[in-house]
């Protein structure tokens, strides 16, 4: 951690912060200059919260220079972590993994009619809300623990895996019960206490990047999970909040690349609700695929006009198709496989 | 709520829209122009999520001409709300309410030592954190549920009611039991499983601002609580994230006038998290007295450069003393009150 | 236009407003509902600022319904615009340009033995800056003229067309003398003063996007040159400003797709400046590739240790081969050309 | 400046960069621990880009312990910069200063009559747009050379010193004829054409902050005028752009606190443009004036509904006399003055 004062800091000032640190078994090594008081301290600064170092008056600026984040980080661990699921899935190798289904359950009917055309196109994970976040108190809220069940029995009939979100920590059990990867929401991403319940349960979790987080907040998320004693974490990019609103979100692409140098854990995109325009889903997964993520989470509903939820983002299942066919010749190209 | 058709979009798709909606009883008024069909539908439009006609083609733009929340509206309520605490506080009226305190609640000693100081210089609530939402495992997460009993001790000694965070539903009795004000905070903003919960508490909730929330997604989070039946709602910004990073957030002063013109909720500011330095305070303080808003919440130490967190955004008691005094000042030429 | 009132409007405002609109030989239709006063105009709205009705009092919302630009939008004109260049290459079909070289000028030699090393991997356009736009007016400011002409000598010696960006009207001239393509940089896209001239020119003009531009300010701003008589314009994406600092910006890869959807000029994509980091070149060139970019332009250079400016953004020479190989292979596959 | 070396960075590179440094007569400081490689380097950095450190490979973080402005920082010079105008008006003082006027100049009739109108209320400077920057082609684009004519006549008729937006150096004759202080717009703070010719103008300039630069940009734009020789500059701010629609801009009021610790030039509000609404102009006035502001830039206008520009953000002359009364009774309490 480097220390650098400010301009008009006095030499009392400077012992003082210096004093306190060295109460605290750190190691002070000086690098001012003529014009202004730094210094490094060496030692275990995880103990310490940088932004209370400014408590300090004549504290100018606090730097990291290591990372925050431990089990997450790729220095801890320099080979990517792989996750691997029933019938030969595995997320974070060289195969390239889909994940797809409607926005939320509606019925049996509805979730086996887009598991089958999912499944027949290739995809390897089932997607669908249960518990839905919605923004508004009078918008549909899911089928919930119903909504459950029927993802399971659609998931076996099909031979599917099943990711779902879960709204909060006391729900874990039933969850473990139904579900084989455990989804938390982007808004959710900072939500502690969900994270340090997860850190227990034995199932992969796939954590959506907060609406404004930063990649290292992420990281530091899925380190509460890692924590706990879970490190199978997917993180998932579904696009970010910036001023331009053409789109629903900005997809942040470069993202998968800081995080495969950050870390060893798998990074997948979730093209759906970055741009919330299916018109827009298949160039954005191409665009997934070239740059390196290990998946994605697709929305698909067999008719998206009478979607409960989402549906100006779902794709039809014959586009789902041929977009898989598409994404295929490319993962040829690029050495990677989607079976 | 304006439908407005792609530039491109066929007659047969105008009325395959259209068509959808007035099954679902919706009056359609079409204000199409030689160059783009564009047309409004009368009825009940909180039943519509305006993203999900986007899955009809060549719907080019849905713009909602009404607010979509009801009970948070100032045309649902014209007159503010008032909320009344113990010893004649008033959040709502024309009363300037001080919430202060540490960032966290360390031990009954610095808490009286504080609370006292507090009291001393006019506050009326007092702030403390007992469940810490830190965005490190590694660090202290608070005393939690002992935190809680310090504060409702320190509280009744003092005379000063309290308000805490809390971090799940599932801790809801236990805040019901010693908390007088319970806080949502800005990583909860959109935790609908904890809005949910809230609404059926008696208790006022002081309802922070996301770190990206709209702020029609703010007051839609009031919506979520005063829809389950808890109408005593408290808004706090607290700075949003932008690219800007000299200060910790953004204080988005407007949104005080905003939530002002679209609610009859009262409104505070947090210029602690806002600015994340000391320094900053008085003058933000200044400000939000200058602008309208009905209080502040302010982050005091008697010791800031060994508090366990947020230091460096803690006024020591003598700071806030002459702060008050200022404050006091020009409450009197605005024609407010802080008593 | 949509004008929607404000829930507490009066009938006088609505018709001072609609009286008002009527003058300018508006026809008025309204949509009103029983809570809220609505209505459309009908008419040649790009003849008002909507942002301009909100002066009269009562007025709540406007809301465009036809996009602001003409000359530059996709109903206008629904055929690709293609911009030709000397050697057969064509900006805006399904050739994948690839311009490529340093970030300035620095001399002949370097400038020559770099396009050399383009030139053979297969890049079609020279880059290389003679007036830099650099944040501190203590840094290396550009060769300038001189380094345009080096440039223009470079281009002939390699039959490779040459872009570069202007700083101000007033050197136009200086810029038709030597140059094929000019750059307006992103610190300039709302430099209405240069716009209006270039509107003028007879060279192609690359217009960059904004540090925080929306898609539609974009668009506008190519409006303006091409209202001035100059219709050859090619949109960059180099990524915009957001909360997320890993990334020098945040290349907004959807912009693409917005871009094609909204207009019929070419859109090619800047890794370089987006990322800020040569490790992610490659792979975002991929992904523009795959997105549906016009090409690309990116910084080369052949000691980037010691480059003038940006030499942590640029690719060695050998990288920037092999980067042309992998795109070679993805773009046989998408059926684009690179020759 | 540190710089950080990645984790995974070897002693050959860490040898390579601070070699290259020592070469540049820098004198390097270690400040390694056992996990990361980190240096200080002591000298006269301001002649690097730090940004360009990164082009050696294993270079993770590089950060500056100085500021890059110099002439604009307060450590340059401590005590305020006062720029004094005609008649007592003092800009960076105890003095709040108070410049008002139309957007545009319409008409002599029209500017006149505001002019007359906010000099008896009270006003130190008139505004008024004559070269318009205009997001559309087709939009009023100001009367040009007439409107600096009609302003300046104005101005000497009612004593006001005059202010407005220059578009391109080459117009600097001209404005330098007619007009007392010389507004850079948000569009241009980084035309450093622009900037680069106003360093040579004797009159002070008005430097509106970027849409979206931060304050270290606005300074280091600053320091462009300085370096020229021209050491008046004021400093505006104007908002921000962020996410958030409800107002056209975020009004960053900390930035006010930040300009004056970081430097010792003034720094004034404009509340038009960052809210985009004249309701909302006087609370964000009265803000303006708590925390520190030295003054406000104003749009008034004695006829908004029919203003040819921006009228929606606009105050009426009485309105703007009565906000000064309310303005002029604060600074009482705040031991400022108006006169």
């Amino acid at each position: 951690m480097i220390i650098q004062m400010k301009q008009n800091a006095t030499k009392k000032q400077y012992e003082k912060v210096t004093g306190y640190l060295k109460e605290k078994q750190f190691e002070i090594r000086d690098v001012s200059s003529a014009h202004v008081m730094v210094f490094g301290i060496i030692g275990d600064t995880s103990r310490i919260d940088p932004h209370d170092l400014y408590a300090f008056d004549g504290v100018g600026e606090v730097t990291r220079v290591s990372t925050p984040f431990k089990k997450a980080s790729r220095s801890f661990k320099r080979e990517d972590t792989i996750i691997k699921l029933p019938g030969g899935v595995e997320i974070g190798s060289d195969m390239f993994v889909m994940m797809a289904g409607p926005c939320s359950v509606e019925s049996e009917e509805q979730l086996l009619t887009i598991a089958k055309g999912v499944k027949a196109a290739g995809a390897h994970l089932l997607r669908g809300g249960a518990y839905k976040p919605r923004t508004s108190p009078y918008s549909f809220q899911g089928l919930e623990e119903e909504g459950l069940k029927i993802l399971r029995r659609v998931g076996d009939q099909t031979g599917l895996s099943v990711v779902t979100e879960i709204p909060a920590a006391d729900l874990l059990p039933v969850f473990e019960r139904y579900v084989d990867v455990i989804q938390v929401g982007a808004r959710n991403m900072q939500n502690f206490h969900l994270l340090k319940a997860l850190g227990k349960s034995t199932k992969p979790i796939l954590l959506k990047r907060g609406l404004s987080a930063t990649i290292e907040e992420w990281l530091m998320a899925a380190e509460y999970i890692m924590a706990g004693g879970n490190e199978q974490v997917i993180l998932c990019e579904r696009g970010i909040r910036t001023y331009e609103k053409y789109t629903r979100n900005t997809l942040d692409i470069s993202a998968v690349l800081a995080v495969r140098e950050l870390s060893h854990l798998p990074v997948i995109i979730d093209p759906s609700h970055a741009a919330g325009r299916w018109q827009m889903i298949e160039k954005l997964s191409m665009a997934s695929l070239a740059v390196g993520a290990h998946g994605l989470i697709v929305e698909v509903h067999h008719d998206p006009e009478h979607a409960m939820s989402d549906g100006a983002q779902s794709l039809k299942i014959p586009k789902f198709k041929s977009m898989m066919t598409s994404l295929g010749q490319m993962a040829d190209v690029l050495g990677l496989r989607m079976k």
